[in-house]
């Protein structure tokens, strides 16, 4: 079956549903109704049902949806069964908080290199990896890693991310507060944690 | 005009939109197509164009969009027209980086209090802001400081939520990679700083 027609507001949901039917696996339960999977997350229950009609994942009527079933499809198209390694530029507060997140293990994927132009960083060993100067950037094509974090500060996210191009780096999500230029045929995902919070007031009534 | 219609999705691109405008107007553009913006945000045109008409914002045929007045319309929309007070709790390695981030300002936020449980940070001082016990977020009610970002460990992050409700706190930006609870009447966005990397491999063709 191909999943290439899965819209890509519903792509960016399916790591939160991945996490939430992860949660209800533990607790030892087999089968989840969008409604109870919709209050869990805060994500609509129609709107649960149409992301997962996307790849063919249909609930029976009284029973809902089989949970492991539904683990197996989005690792599957997330292309989670496989352990991805990634690696991280910056190891400031934001990089280092980064290398110490206990979620990525969930999604499996696995900072594998980390980089920073500040001496005092370069050599130390933080979460098990053992900071490298950014003049390395190169040797990622060598090493097999193709995803990348920028979390450097915003005058320095377009000359890394050009460095990133060139090591042969297909993916990179930005954490810094600017756009980065790239050729087409590498994926940007922007993330921005000012956003969320810019739309906190709009929910908020006049008090 | 009400603006009560925008659906959830819409609305989270606006901080978004907000930042490319206010890129294009530091540059003197006084027009945008929704072309250009869609290309220097990674968002599709149709999109920009279906988000904006929610507000009743209409491009004109060969000018575009009029950038200041787009601004103005989302800033209104978003409550960003005044500035809004935040707390912070949690001020470690991603808490000071959010103290840091320099984005905040752009969106009319000020963090204006921070909380730790550690003695060793409490009454030190980051960006201006001295951090405080946690046990005084009863304190945010009197300082109408309504909004709340969480930046704890996992197995605080309830208690911290639980805390602020009591506090009054109409508003939760959640960092911590777990779902919290809250009445209904409080609005929680959640960051799962894992996710978005979570959606990249799959964009990622297979080498």
């Amino acid at each position: 079956m191909k999943y290439h027609k899965i819209p890509d507001e519903a792509v960016r949901r399916l790591p939160i549903y991945l996490r939430g039917l992860l949660s209800f696996s533990e607790q030892g339960r087999k089968n989840i109704s969008s409604h109870n999977l919709a209050d869990f997350l805060g994500i609509n229950h129609w709107q649960i049902r149409k992301d997962f009609s996307y790849f063919g994942s249909f609930g029976t009527p009284g029973t809902g949806y089989n949970i492991e079933k539904l683990i197996r499809q989005i690792r599957k198209i997330l292309k989670l069964n496989v352990t991805s390694k990634v690696s991280l530029v910056g190891v400031g507060n934001l990089g280092s908080a980064i290398l110490a997140y206990p979620g990525f293990r969930i999604y499996a994927y696995e900072i594998a290199a980390a980089f920073d132009t500040n001496a005092k960083k370069i050599g130390r060993k933080i979460k098990n990896i053992t900071v490298e100067d950014v003049s390395n950037l190169h040797t990622l094509k060598k090493r097999k890693i193709n995803l990348a974090i920028i979390a450097v500060p915003q005058d320095a996210a377009q000359r890394t991310a050009d460095a990133l191009v060139k090591a042969d780096v297909k993916g990179i999500l930005n954490f810094s507060p600017c756009c980065i230029v790239v050729p087409k045929k590498v994926k940007v995902m922007n993330i921005d944690i000012c956003t969320d919070l810019a739309c906190l007031a709009y929910y908020i009534p006049a008090s």
